[in-house]
């Protein structure tokens, strides 16, 4: 069985992504510079305050590009930095691992529930 | 890049393992069979009673299993079901992203406070 290894880097992974959003925002934005309002449509349930203080830390820790266009009305777009896209491909495994298992956690969701 | 593929599996696993505490319990269950008080200790800052419905999720997403020993005192103690161990395979990139990036995130986590 594949091993975490013995430094769990999970912690510093999680300072990056923890949370319930911020691995969708990635998810969303894979498709190139993404504008807010779009970006808000997408992640489903999300608070304007909440994606807002989301892409900040995203945009402080490097893994989004925020860009303004100068423009009136204004126009502001996230994409994802290289170093964004690493992060992305690490998180591809848990996307699949979802989606081969989706049936069978919402049967699990809907037994406890 | 690797894409994260259309139908985002990321809401399911997050389901599962969303939230800061679920990924490093997960992490530190991997030696096999561990005591609830062993568990606290390893995945330090969390408290019991956040411990206790952490795990009580796990079991109920069939990620984890308890074994009561039914002897006096009390011995408890939790480990991975193979449905787990396919999760913790998905988090392996995760954990390496982490570890590869240590240095990186805490400089930008410094730059940032």
């Amino acid at each position: 069985m594949d091993k975490l290894n013995t430094t769990c880097g999970l912690d510093v992974s999680l300072t990056v992504i923890g949370g319930k959003w911020k691995p969708l925002i990635l998810y969303h934005v894979q498709g190139g510079p993404t504008r807010f309002s779009e970006l808000r449509r997408r992640v489903g349930g999300i608070s304007e305050k909440v994606l807002i203080q989301q892409l900040r830390d995203l945009v402080t820790m490097d893994v989004l590009l925020r860009r303004d266009h100068n423009c009136v009305p204004p126009v502001v777009d996230y994409q994802l930095t290289p170093f964004g896209e690493t992060l992305v491909r690490a998180l591809v495994p848990l996307c699949d691992w979802g989606n081969q298992n989706r049936e069978r956690v919402t049967e699990r969701l809907q037994q406890a529930s």
